[in-house]
């Protein structure tokens, strides 16, 4: 079947491209690896700046690159190919063949064409390093580890006194960040499981990154049709739109028809992991029925889903049938859905989880692929009320108890976590969580840290994002302006990939990670020095900042203008201060350490009163 | 001269009205005073809740009453008069005369009319008793006592084990919140100077609030034309407005001509404590050169504003002189407008400030007319970068040390912060500012934990805000998405009130404020029920949150409808558990005692592995 022949709504035909404003890609190769081109954002400032481009991490992959061709039927270029191919432990298989209930048992005239650019899988060899944990197990640095260890690094190779200073400035509550991020340190932190790359083999595509408390905090975007509406070029579109404005991982929450084909099209044309709750398709393959579901079909799905590349599941595997009872008294009982669906078997068959008791053979298809476990906190609270109670707690070391399970058999392994958390409670969360999990990355949505804003969520749980992602979260989970109410569009995914930026920024900060606070700086200096462009680029939106500053002063003028729209000319605090500044420095020049002498005066009680 | 002749959009002709969706007002009327009417919220819940309504904290006024006639000319009814009437310090004069450079010389032609509510101003007699702060220290409860008591308990009055059981579960870092409040609690705090009432005795339209770090969390909303645009029209209603979402107090932060007249439409409209920095107004009426204002500028600035009948001051009397160096290296230097003013000032004359200088005959005069302080942070950090730094440290010192004498001089005072710090320097301010103030209010701009989200402040802010707020902070004041961009429209000041709404309740639920949790566990269980009407009217927002449902579910049907559009019939977690609910509940109550068993089966290492 030719594509073309398709109705347009069925098939992407294009998604967004280009820079953002200001913006260029360039790429960095580390010493001696010419074959690796890690991505990285340059944006330029003005000449009067006189200050060097800044470097930022860069996620959006090859969509914001000029010089890429795109073509979706395509896919993206596949940058790990030679990588894969060298390593001893891999086979290519003639893999699964797609079955009608892959796609929903969808009709022939619905049905959305499979991407073109799929290949026959590829699978690990038993007995054969596979995963990324095994290799750093090994002591073997990979080219996915070369990859991150650059990436973290935006570019920086030298001030090491200044990235000491910013981490002795912060407060990272028992984190190891270090000055530099160097091959050998991802290595340690992959193998001590402190950190995961959710590469499938059979993700070629992929730009690695790395997930991990020790590393830049990184954000989640969820997309997926769902049974009610929308579309495979709405979901591709959705995808590239996420990681233009700053997702590292895209989550695929599809339900319904097509899922299987509309997965394929995500995967080939993703420059970063995706993530995937195999349950959900499981349950569409037994009619939406959770009673009827059975490991075998749960199995084959995983396998599916492993072989198109999906980089990490979610699997809820500590649900047990004892934890059940546990929500009986809750204001909002179990609000996940793979939690709710497993609870549901769990009592109506009054057997306990077949994800708890199969987990081993779950390990062995995972490593498999290297498809990094996403631990499903299934009985996470949905309300302020549920918080930290005992079945989410008990839920948690269940999970610390799969994390050394998986380790051993040589996987992956990330835990989700909360949910509806009040500010007080959010530090308890993480800490239970490093202790149960011995480390293993936490990987959170939200927390939402107050119920009575619906319609505002992206806002109640960035609060709580940037606070776990302070203290320690490696990985959050975005909330749009929709929760609760509807499905997002394209602008409140941009909201809520925008506002948890903000979230892990503001944790990157406050750890003293020493790359965070670069890109502050030089928005504050542009901001001083009136280089309104050089602001509006810095930033994490310049189209919006650059229209907000329109609404009032529309005028190319006032893109150089000394003052702004909030004070006037005459009010500008910033002026005045400017105009003070030759003065004041003038001073403290002539009286030689005078800034120094007024402190002391002051310090000695140099008080009118009193 | 007539308000009818002047053109429309000179002149205020009407406001929003009419309640919230789902609310009406009540009037609360505190045990044995029928004379004191005490506004709440109420929220009717759906027949099927079989739940009483839920009562809410109701700022705004009797805009939102469909019994109130609202007339702008004739201001609102003047509830505090007979309380000041009985007062017998106090004594009413004929004031000073409006002068030209009160409006900024504007020209008749476009001259705003004084708003014909206006009446003969009132002072204080020399030693008698006018502000809060004295009827406290004296041992006096006043009616804005009883009215703020009342008004913090929400109209709760029983169910003292459950606010203590919510007390318990908080962490307040020290604060003082009793299960209920009572007026007797109310002056003693302000007698201790750890809460204020800001109220003007030229104020008689106000609905007294208190801001204390034992009371609910306050914010602020700022409004106010500018040089460069907006009018006053729009400047009430933006005050009406930014009330009707929340907002606790309005700083009007007007520049520009009219500025008196367009003060007096604010006032006499305002249920809210208005608050000023009339150093704004002195710079005007000296063509806008800090070099040329004087002390008897500004004190003749601070009684023209006075008795119009503003409650509270921002004055940037911790500017100094030994100060102005310390900003010398900044990266943001200084962004405050009154602390650029003051240190222009200082610089320019090689003198110490006039506030500092004079400030004990600045008491007097707020005295006079129990105006609050809120005393201006000039030297606040404009950037991450100069986040607590030495200048704003050494203010900071210096406000303590004022602090002291307002309260000598009888006056109300709380202290204004920062302003731009990253989240592990902000607990340090909140620190300080008790430590130095003796616990004096605190009041804060945000802080903004990151630069770089031009366009997002309110969301980098919002997460400052509601740590401090649980730090302690007693008010936030709000950021708009436009912050550093250009001037808030009406949509920013909807956004920015009700980001802050959330920042505060969030404050107010991590301290463990007895009334907080009921609001959110009411929204937890609409949503559950699937009481969709209901979830939005309990929210900050109801609009939007039916506006969002109605995008993807548009039918008044999906309003009754077990499921939303997120995860459609089959995959609605809340309906899994529903349905799992009765049976779950009958095997808890059938096995008794199951659900602590299972938790002992897990505590005792009941692992399948391992």
């Amino acid at each position: 079947m030719n594509i073309q022949d398709k109705p347009n709504a069925l098939v992407p035909q294009s998604v967004t491209c280009g820079p953002l404003p200001g913006s260029k890609k360039i790429y960095h190769r580390p010493e001696g690896r010419p074959d690796i081109a890690v991505p990285l954002r340059e944006i330029a400032l003005d000449p009067s700046a006189n200050e060097p481009p800044v470097r930022v991490y860069d996620a959006s992959g090859p969509y914001t690159d000029l010089e890429a061709r795109i073509d979706l039927t395509q896919g993206l270029a596949r940058i790990r190919e030679p990588w894969l191919n060298r390593r001893q432990g891999l086979e290519t298989y003639a893999g699964r063949m797609v079955r009608p209930e892959d796609n929903g048992f969808v009709g022939p005239d619905r049905l959305v064409p499979p991407c073109p650019a799929n290949r026959s899988p590829r699978k690990g060899r038993d007995g054969a390093r596979v995963t990324q944990y095994e290799f750093a197990r090994a002591g073997i640095i990979t080219e996915e580890m070369i990859f991150v260890a650059a990436r973290e690094n935006l570019g920086r190779e030298t001030m090491l006194e200044e990235a000491e200073a910013r981490l002795a400035d912060g407060e990272s509550f028992g984190a190891s960040i270090p000055a530099f991020v160097t091959p050998e340190f991802v290595r340690d932190e992959i193998a001590r499981g402190r950190a995961i790359i959710p590469a499938n083999i059979n993700h070629p595509e992929l730009e690695p990154m790395i997930i991990g408390r020790n590393f830049l905090v990184k954000v989640n975007a969820n997309i997926g049709n769902s049974a009610v509406t929308s579309s495979v070029a709405e979901e591709v579109e959705k995808m590239v739109w996420a990681l233009r404005w700053g997702a590292d991982t895209v989550m695929d929450l599809s339900t319904g028809r097509n899922i299987h084909n509309i997965r394929d099209w995500i995967i080939r044309n993703s420059p970063a992991p995706i993530g995937t709750v195999p349950i959900y398709q499981a349950l569409e393959k037994v009619d939406g029925d959770p009673v009827k579901l059975t490991f075998e079909i749960f199995r084959d799905t995983l396998i599916e889903q492993a072989e198109q590349g999906v980089d990490y599941f979610t699997i809820h595997a500590g649900v047990r049938l004892a934890h059940v009872p546990l929500t009986a008294r809750r204001t909002t009982g179990i609000v996940s859905r793979g939690g709710s669906i497993m609870a549901r078997w769990c009592l109506a068959h009054h057997k306990e989880s077949f994800l708890y008791e199969r987990f081993d053979e779950i390990c062995d298809i995972m490593r498999a692929y290297d498809v990094s476990f996403s631990l499903g906190d299934g009985l996470r609270p949905g309300s302020i009320a549920d918080a930290n109670d005992r079945a989410q707690f008990a839920e948690l070391e269940t999970l610390g108890e799969l994390t050394k399970i998986a380790w051993a058999k040589g996987c992956q392994v990330m835990i989700e976590g909360p949910g509806h958390v009040p500010m007080h409670k959010i530090k308890i969360n993480m800490e239970k969580q490093l202790k149960e999990c011995d480390e293993a990355p936490f990987y959170t949505l939200g927390p939402l840290t107050t119920d009575i804003a619906p319609g505002y969520d992206h806002i109640t749980s960035g609060i709580g994002a940037a606070m776990i992602g302070w203290f320690g979260c490696a990985m959050l989970c975005y909330v749009t302006p929709k929760e609760h109410l509807g499905l997002p569009d394209r602008d409140d995914v941009k909201t809520g990939v925008i506002t948890y930026r903000i979230a892990a920024h503001a944790g990157d900060l406050a750890k003293g990670h020493p790359a965070a606070q670069i890109r502050d700086d030089a928005v504050s200096r542009a901001r001083f020095d009136f280089r309104w462009q050089d602001q509006f680029n810095l930033g994490l939106d310049p189209d919006t900042a650059r229209l907000f500053h329109d609404e009032t002063l529309p005028k190319e003028a006032h893109k150089t203008a000394h003052f702004c729209s909030m004070c006037g000319p005459q009010f500008c605090s910033m002026k005045i201060t400017q105009d003070l500044r030759e003065e004041v420095l003038a001073i403290a020049e002539r009286e030689k350490g005078m800034a120094e002498k007024s402190a002391e005066f002051l310090e000695k009680g140099g008080k009118l009163y009193l």
